[in-house]
């Protein structure tokens, strides 16, 4: 009863979380020069990178764009109509949209990975890890392909830390009485303001002296 | 009775694309001025990482070099031996050699990785996309190793284009009344044909604007 | 009766190199100006890449760090720990020590890849290769996510070699008659040995010319 609404919350969660991841992907690969080939393999290791990452750490199989080839051919095709009018639309999208869709990005694969964490019998600390990883390493990956050094680990900005934050929330939810899919909406919405929050503050985090 | 040409026609495919891959990866690391141990272990990456990553995309064990010892202990004694000759080999080889080699590979790979993504039973767009990351990725992972922004993600050149045709080929031969070990050869053959006439004509791709 | 005291061994073996490991990788990210996410992260990575690494290439799982989570929270509240006396540790700790622990830690990982890549029923050559990637590309990530072409493979020192040869001698002691945990250690002792002696004399091998 309880799994076909949870998994198609999942669902939701990692399309919403790959268009955006899909995004900064096509940006730093033209910003990088990259031709055609390389702008939509990046932004394909942008949107599927954490993910796959989390898929494979957990040896789940198929993975999720395995499974929903739905969303390989969508990102395909979008990148194919986008990638000619890409200038323009840096132009539309401001900064600002740009900021709010990734925090979204960043709750909504959080949450979904540090779920599918534990629906494969991960502790919780491990659990919380896999959380943070699907949701950063998309980036972590698209930077080192780009042949950077990953942003999310030098710009002081507590980017890993909300995500963090917001997997223990889901993890300790799950003994409060409520229901399953409100504490994981719940969890993610979380990520999403603490990251929209200290944005807002240019709040820092310390470089090791 | 289909299974066993059908298995040693992939064994021929893989061990000539290995060489070819190992090759690239000797003149990267070389260019790179890495040691004897750097040397080594990058035309490894670059012979055995495509089909190794999609190994583990597809969850197949062993891997095809664990399967095949002989290719991997082949490969290190291949390398050790030519090493002392590096540089004497590049007056031998010419570039065009290289490419046609290149070109060849690039066909055994991608079909061989198409080939093994459907007996996993994947879907066809996922079966091509593993079909194009066998052919290219070896490369991709060679660059990334070698700090390098992957040459294929930027050359403008349609590397990546033409193993994706030609993957798709052979998926649409299999509908066609012909035997298999013709579609895999024919598809290709046809790859190789087309990376190296748009080598030959300098064909370039776009860079989104 | 013999599997508890060797999975205890190789439980040792590991919890020494993770912690080594993870100092070089925390050394690195500093140097790079990360942040203290980069800076866990990368330790991490350090300590944790290789092993991680031999697992998903033998598919293998839980991954060691998630059967010992205790690893993996002794390594996040240390390095927590650690990071504000960074700069003072390494006054503290000379450069001596940490090139005799990181020899103890190539020896104890090294031979921990090979002995898991025989129990996985790896042939010899192969489980060789395990051990050496076991033993270096916890460094060889850690390199790369730092942006730099990895030190194991430049700096022109016979550190996989080492490490290479002490997995041969682990898997021809095997067919000696003495007990498996006294040809474990004496293997990992003798790769220490050699890359202490191979420091101390500053030997160098070759570049293909």
């Amino acid at each position: 009863m309880k799994i076909v609404p949870h998994v198609s919350l999942v669902t939701v969660i990692e399309v919403v979380a790959i268009m955006v991841g899909a995004f900064s992907g096509f940006v730093e690969a033209r910003r990088k020069r990259m031709d055609i080939v390389g702008v939509i393999i990046v932004a394909f290791i942008a949107a599927f990178g954490g993910g796959t990452l989390r898929d494979i750490l957990l040896d789940k199989r198929p993975l999720f764009w395995v499974e929903h080839q739905e969303y390989t051919i969508l990102l395909f095709v979008l990148a194919l109509t986008v990638a000619p009018f890409m200038k323009h639309l840096r132009h539309i999208v401001s900064e600002r949209l740009i900021v709010v869709a990734d925090a979204v990005g960043l709750g909504l694969f959080a949450v979904a990975g540090v779920s599918q964490a534990q629906a494969a019998g991960m502790p919780v600390f491990i659990a919380a890890m896999m959380g943070v990883i699907t949701g950063i390493f998309g980036g972590v990956l698209r930077d080192i392909v780009c042949n950077e050094v990953p942003m999310v680990f030098r710009d002081g900005k507590p980017y890993a830390i909300c995500a963090f934050a917001g997997c223990w929330m889901y993890i300790v939810l799950q003994h409060v009485d409520i229901p399953n899919d409100f504490a994981l909406w719940l969890s993610a919405a979380t990520i999403s303001m603490l990251r929209l929050l200290t944005w807002k503050f240019d709040m820092r985090i310390g470089r090791p002296s």
